[in-house]
């Protein structure tokens, strides 16, 4: 933790970042196409098929970004392939409503993570970060669906609960493989928040909007 | 055949029409985002979900024309799922360049198809249907894709040829079935061509646009 976090970041972070957060795109847009077949109704089904087109035009921005920055998106993407495969296998909604509350929960907590990194980078690299880390209408729609399911089926929250928890531990869990494996990103994050107190201060935040969600939907985080 | 060419379509010919290209659309995404798994490569990977990205903008333009018309999306297209799943459930790809050969063949087929029936409609409905039944750049992929696939392992030539008449065959049969329930989409079929010669010249021309694809892709037709 020797550079000074004003330090500018190495394009190699910047390049990781971005390709990070490219896998991530299209693994989601992936996963959330194959979810969408989950769905008990038609109007749900587009639901969450728009989330996966959404997410796929956020791909194309980073790549576009990349490729601006010099880099080949594949080159950029591979090394965070193996990580999001295995959050995604280990992970896999075997009903509706989890692939609800993942497409919302953890969604939502990769979102909140890339944009507290975004504030490390150049100013052009953050705000696409930024952009494409906002999914609207997203919450309104697992509000709804989650809520109404519960209201019905009341045991269904505490199941859902844990469900959220095991989205939470997983994404940990391959974010820490990544973190292991890339000094770069590594070196962005410490150098960006600071020291041991802003690394607290990351994950309290985090941690804080992570029980938002989870309120929303109506569970115990 | 008593109605002539230039009768007005009924409103729920029009519905027809706008429900089946609906869930056509959405059941090309979902369909090529899964077959995205198969390929080779991560770039072509994000080409055939790009490929879904578009069918995907189709599907939104088309319901949000359905609720002008106020028909809810999903009453339109229920009637044209049965037919769609069974199309797909019979050609699904077992190899990526299946995969690249229906994405071109099959919905090139669907959209010469949906054209065509596009000038038998009002002007607003005919510009949509056109707007949404053009693939933009599918062609040069699967054409690169196919040709050197088959430079290197020319016996694929024959597999795949035989594989997109399957595709045209399945196709035929899930229209015809199709057709033999909607009387209304018949009847805006048969009105529009006029006469059996129509119904002639518009196979003639499905079937020249058909075999400039195979010819495109260094295939037998």
């Amino acid at each position: 933790v020797s550079a000074p976090a004003s330090g500018a970041p190495s394009t190699e972070a910047v390049v990781d970042l971005l390709g990070a957060l490219a896998y991530g795109e299209l693994s989601a847009f992936a996963h959330l196409a194959d979810d969408s077949g989950l769905a008990p109704t038609l109007s749900g089904r587009a639901e969450m098929s728009a989330m996966a087109a959404t997410e796929f035009g956020h791909f194309r921005r980073i790549t576009e970004r990349l490729r601006e920055l010099g880099t080949e998106p594949e080159d950029a993407m591979a090394p965070f392939v193996a990580a999001l495969e295995s959050y995604h296998a280990l992970t896999e909604p075997s009903t509706w409503l989890e692939s609800v509350v993942k497409a919302f929960v953890g969604d939502g907590m990769a979102a909140d993570f890339y944009r507290e990194v975004a504030e490390f980078v150049d100013p052009q690299t953050a705000q696409l970060v930024g952009e494409v880390s906002v999914a609207a209408g997203r919450a309104e729609f697992a509000v709804r669906e989650v809520q109404a399911a519960i209201a019905q089926q009341p045991w269904l929250g505490g199941r859902l609960a844990l469900w959220a928890r095991r989205l939470v531990g997983e994404a940990i869990s391959q974010t820490q493989h990544v973190l292991a494996d890339r000094d770069s990103l590594t070196a962005l994050l410490v150098h960006g928040v600071g020291d041991l107190s802003g690394v607290a201060g990351l994950l309290a935040r985090l941690t804080d909007r992570h029980t938002e969600r989870m309120v929303a939907l109506g569970l115990d985080s």
